[in-house]
């Protein structure tokens, strides 16, 4: 039988957790609060910005969007980001990117307080994950994958485990947070010859390509655990990068898209707001 | 008939071409100059410094020492240092670590000007070398690497890669310089389970683990080249992380050790001191 691994689980056993310690943070008079920063309106961003705020409704964790229309310009966006970034209600800030072309996000991510750098956008968010460091944010959809395994009971220390994709959302900190929890990490991309074998051998595959379907029976065994990560759309229809229908029956444990990582995505960015919270107020106190 | 892969023969290949961008420097009247940073004289050190001071002497490269006892402190070390970095003189800094215990290693990390970081320390670098980024330095030793397998026309690309040791100045960097060349890299370490099966397999094995001969004929075939980073004393004799005597006539190319890796990396220091003083003054130029 295989297992099922469903975001939604994962994402309820979070919820207790991220309750207790929302609740210390208030004994302590602390009201965490995320920032939203959308500039323009795509319909991707739209749909997360709706999952994150129904999320930390649901958590009473605040939130506020702070939209910018499309054409705002370099100065002023930097300025008003500025203002968010200093402002002591804020804990966490997430930016949706890619940001318009004629705006500098290099700049921006540089810009961003580390410890509100919720998603790990910043260079010394990625060098602390890089580092192995514990006070660095990654971003959400990597450490959402890790919740995963950890509800699944699912110890990477030791194994095989094989990323497919080398981004840096993704492939490339999910790679860098197995290594912190000791698996032997295998990064595979576009250019890997012998993909197929290569999975075929893996304890853990995790699917971050960004190709429908592309993840084949092929691909697995029968002791393959299978966390997809990839969002699709096929015909108006969400779609993973692993051909579920087939591959489900193939192995030990798989995770659905949608239902699996995504779902989890949204509590992984509220437990980052708390601990954000609460390294922030640490640091006031430390300089007070 | 193995191929042995030759430090000095890299080094004399790489001195054409530093001798080439020298001459282009000073046409430009920037006269470029490596300041290496010792605090204390352990034994180590001073044997890398003297092999740095004399390859940078025949390449006609200035480098000046800036030495600091053992039990300067904190202040005025970090002063000291900002001076040296502020210098317009100065444009690569290699300083060494580890810093005695009572400096803080990450301020001053952190306080080098990215452009003179010739030897990759800061979190910016490090940033760089993971997200692919050209213009960041990796540290000395795993470009060495790159370089050692550039003139022995090893191309990584698409080739299975196993590095062995997971440390920020050698292995962690080295997967991410063979990812940006395309190979597909794992990453093994002490808690690997069957490393001889993997290693084994690639197509190239660099050892990075720091263990004397640790790496035996169990870990290679035919075709394996294998890239030796280890430097370890046994018996008073330098000795490498592979079993070099027993390994060698197995394998289709090998470094040894010495005269492999270690012999390339302070033309790798003098490469990237030209590049750093072309940024620099490209910098100048552009804020002028």
């Amino acid at each position: 039988m295989t297992t099922i691994m469903k975001g939604a689980e994962v994402a309820a056993r979070m919820r207790e957790a991220l309750e207790r310690d929302l609740a210390a943070l208030r004994r302590r008079n602390i009201e965490p609060k995320l920032a939203i920063v959308r500039v323009g309106s795509r319909p991707d961003d739209l749909a997360y910005e709706r999952g994150a705020l129904k999320r930390f409704e649901g958590l009473g964790i605040a939130a506020q969007v702070f939209e910018f229309p499309e054409t705002v310009d370099q100065e002023s966006f930097a300025a008003a980001f500025a203002g968010i970034d200093a402002s002591p209600d804020v804990h966490g800030i997430l930016l949706f990117r890619p940001l318009p072309k004629h705006l500098d996000e290099e700049a921006i991510k540089k810009a961003i307080d580390p410890l509100k750098d919720v998603d790990g956008m910043s260079p010394l968010s990625a060098a602390k994950v890089f580092s192995g460091a514990e006070d660095g944010f990654a971003p959400c959809t990597p450490s959402a994958v890790m919740e995963m395994l950890d509800h699944y009971d699912l110890d990477p220390a030791g194994k095989n485990v094989v990323v497919v994709g080398r981004s840096m959302v993704v492939g490339r900190p999910l790679a860098m947070l197995m290594l912190m929890r000791n698996a032997t990490v295998t990064i595979c991309h576009t250019k890997t010859r012998n993909m197929e074998e290569i999975c075929k051998r893996a304890d853990i595959v995790v699917a971050a390509a960004g190709k429908a379907r592309m993840l084949s029976p092929a691909f697995v065994s029968e002791k393959s655990a299978v966390v997809d990560v990839g969002i699709n759309v096929e015909d108006g229809k969400l779609c993973g990068d692993v051909d579920y229908d087939v591959v489900a029956p193939q192995v030990s444990m798989i995770s659905p898209v949608p239902g699996g990582v995504g779902a989890v995505t949204t509590s992984v960015l509220a437990k980052h707001v708390l601990k954000a919270a609460d390294l922030l107020n640490r640091r006031r106190t430390n300089f007070a």
